[in-house]
């Protein structure tokens, strides 16, 4: 409080005050967040086998303090003092952000939250052996009491809306749903048919790999690739785990990633999705650490920068010019520019699994689990008829038909999570991505030229001034308005997508 | 509660219930320390350069959690309901151990707790610069306000006792300062002559190393150690740090080391030293993780099996007659056990630093840093008469005098730390690791042969059974008591320190 303040009148001499009090206990709700976020990655990566049964103590005792802070009586006060105050643009977004989070977590009760709880976490064991036995039998009742549970808790958040709705704004608050359906609808429509054309192409792309790469070698490379985009390693490390993630603050943010003998480009894209997160958070104001003003936007917007950096950057045709050197330095693969394109940019409509999709097909693995699981949470769709349903959808969007459901509705750890609303967020972050690649070369002109050369300090100062810098001061429909210029909109992936992959496959 | 409490009398129903409410919350405050040392580790071992503003945050913030649940009202209120309830022995540990430590929480005013957490904060950069320019003078305020401080906070918890042993008490509440001090007087006059003997001897011990070996081969020889001393690897793991330590919880007990290129036994000696530490945690009953009964007694006990199998089992021929191929093997030096023995154990009384010194001058550095911290606090020592105590008691002691004071009284960062009363520990620990083993060999015989033949499950059984399996069941006096049916001693000890080095040195 200023001594100026208190010679005002009394209501604002106690703005600053409640300002200040609200500030601090956000900070902290924050870095307890944080200190479970350093708990999580050292579970994954560094953690020994028999460690699970404290780490799980210590992780579910920091989330029930992060959410006793979150429903605080205090902090619920200070929001309802600071309602209307004079506050600056960044502190309203403070306040708006927190109000956000508190108001849906004072709305579900705390048995709730503990049912769903336990009910996921005894879940995860049945789905692990549905999927080991391929038996979906075995694992239905489970998802039933899943999917029962997060009714109930997105009619407890608002009962008066459609709860798929409620539940995808956990993870994607401003966008709106029905912005997200008309986007994944226009995928699936106009994507059905590129890929069929593809299919039906007799073009064979080049595969300049054979046989199996060392790890060690592999590490190397992508490590060179992480030199080479330009990661700074004083804020950041590589390790491996066997789902790559990234997570950290501004001050350390870390990246994973994973090596498959016979195909080191997975690393490669792995590594550089990881990369793009990673700058993303690296990007975000120190000076804000701590308050949502310094935390990144929602999973679509995180999702943009993996995916940029991955797809327009990492299977772009001028980064293969400037990379593929460096892969036969460490793997001994001589092969021309063209080849490391082709291979890194090859369909294949057949494959089963969602994370080893390539980068067209994967959003109807999207689309299929996006209308499967809306109609799930709307009970439009039975249980039990998610087998049949799932291997319909497969075989409409991409022609082909799983013969177990190991391969099919059982593959992904998502609803076992109780994650539903999530899926269609790596679909939104792709299309962000190739709306803000081309934001900046508007502003830049074309990247291909830079990116041949090495010099990605361009795209990075951009992405970092249009989009980190700001962490979440806006929402992110504004967001993105202030970055693009314009709202939200597939135009330009699928434009990116046509043209690339119909010049891949002359068709 | 049960069933049948509910039909009890109203102070016996309600006994239970109070007992549950209060280990729930025991436990939360463990959980949430168990997390911060998880975050220590990290920042020690993994944590990149950059990392160390937002790591600040989210411990001092996970301490103010843990500070504010150990002086919880409701704490208070429970363990006032639990006084002169019908505890079994476990349950009555666990209310002893935290009432002590809410006890002293709680009578130190938390604006006292901050000052002295800033003061230590920014006396570390002061000490770090006045150590680099062998400058006391531009540390002395700093560690005079340092003691200042720690009178007051011992004054807050007991004004009526000895600050020092109140001091003390933070870090070994049970074996009595006055029984610590006649230990480390015995140390003092029984060790001096000891080591005068063995400087005035002409017997030159045996070093089979030369040159500098490599850091890969010198990690390889130390995880065999570990192997062959049975460390669990399916609960622990072996990085390196600057500084080396060990930490974790009986599910994940980690140790740490360092390699020093021209002295490989310093990497295997910290590392067996470390392992002690572990191997004490692992021990710990898995089913008390989170209470008192479930974690380790205090500094003595846990530095007496560090020492216990750095000093009696890593220091002793048989080790050696067992590890000689081995070292072999890894650093390519052939050389009789004898000759590793010997190396094991030279002794150098012209070592000016603590943690280079041997096991026997190791404890004249102890005693002079007790002798100088407890004048200190008492205020019969002036902060600027520290560099020519120091080294007068240096020259008494070891008949060395250092020629800087970053080579004498800068060299630790103890006090900088705010840590007085903690030295002490590290010789009670030694001379209680030589009681312990004098109390397993009485109960199991001479371990000699099982050493020589690497069969160290009766010495890890032993220990687990007498010392680990107990936790904080017992107060320390008690526990020493109950292992080895003796009171706290030196003369085992002093007993094994006279006839080991009398041998090695013919003297």
């Amino acid at each position: 409080m200023t001594t100026d303040a208190e010679s005002e009148s009394d209501t604002d001499a106690d703005a600053p005050g409640t300002y200040e009090r609200f500030e601090k206990h956000v900070k902290r709700y924050h870095y307890v967040g944080d200190a479970g976020g350093v708990l999580q990655w050292d579970q994954e990566v560094m953690m020994p086998d028999e460690g699970t049964p404290a780490r799980a103590k210590q992780l579910s005792t920091l989330s029930t303090v992060s959410h006793e802070m979150l429903t605080d009586d205090d902090l619920s006060g200070w929001l309802d003092e600071l309602d209307g105050q004079n506050l600056d643009e960044g502190q309203r977004a403070n306040v708006r952000e927190t109000r956000r989070e508190h108001e849906r977590a004072v709305k579900v009760p705390s048995d709730l939250v503990e049912r769903i709880s336990e009910t996921t976490s005894n879940a995860l064991p049945v789905w692990k052996e549905a999927k080991a036995e391929d038996d979906f039998d075995a694992y239905a009742d489970t998802l039933e009491e899943i999917i029962q549970l997060k009714r109930e808790y997105a009619e407890a958040i608002d009962s008066d809306r459609d709860p798929y709705e409620v539940l995808f704004e956990e993870y994607e608050p401003y966008l709106g749903l029905d912005t997200a359906e008309q986007i994944l609808e226009r995928l699936r429509d106009e994507l059905v048919p590129l890929i069929d054309d593809i299919d039906d192409s007799d073009v064979e792309l080049a595969d300049p790999f054979s046989g199996a790469y060392d790890e060690a070698d592999q590490e190397e490379l992508v490590r060179a690739a992480l030199d080479t985009l330009g990661y700074d390693w004083d804020r950041g490390r590589l390790d491996t785990a066997p789902h790559p993630f990234s997570t950290g603050t501004q001050f350390d943010a870390r990246v994973t990633t994973r090596f498959q003998a016979e195909d080191p480009l997975d690393a490669v894209g792995s590594t550089i999705h990881e990369f793009g997160h990673a700058t993303y958070t690296q990007g975000l104001p120190r000076e804000h650490y701590g308050t949502p003003l310094g935390d990144s936007r929602d999973l679509s917007v995180h999702e943009s920068q993996s995916r940029l950096w991955e797809n327009h950057v990492g299977r772009s045709r001028p980064f293969w010019e400037l990379f593929a050197d460096t892969v036969d330095d460490h793997l001994g693969v001589d092969a021309a520019p063209g080849a490391f394109y082709e291979a890194a940019n090859t369909v294949h409509p057949d494959n089963l699994i969602r994370v080893e999709a390539d980068e067209l097909t994967y959003h109807m693995h999207i689309v299929l689990r996006f209308e499967i699981e809306r109609d799930l949470i709307h009970g439009d769709l039975d249980v039990e008829e998610v087998p049949q349903v799932w291997n319909e959808k497969m075989e409409e969007y991409l022609g082909v038909r799983p013969d177990t459901d190991s391969e099919g509705c059982l593959q992904d750890i998502h609803w076992t999570h109780g994650s539903f609303g999530y899926f269609p967020t790596y679909s939104l972050g792709s299309v962000l991505a190739a709306q803000l690649y081309a934001a900046a070369e508007d502003d830049l002109g074309s990247l291909d030229g830079q990116i041949r050369e090495g010099n990605f300090d361009p795209i990075h100062d951009w992405l970092t001034e249009n989009v980190h810098a700001h962490g979440s001061r806006y929402t992110t429909d504004d967001l993105i308005r202030e970055a693009t210029g314009e709202e939200f909109t597939a135009d330009y992936f699928l434009d990116y997508a046509d043209a690339k992959y119909r010049e891949l496959y002359d068709c």
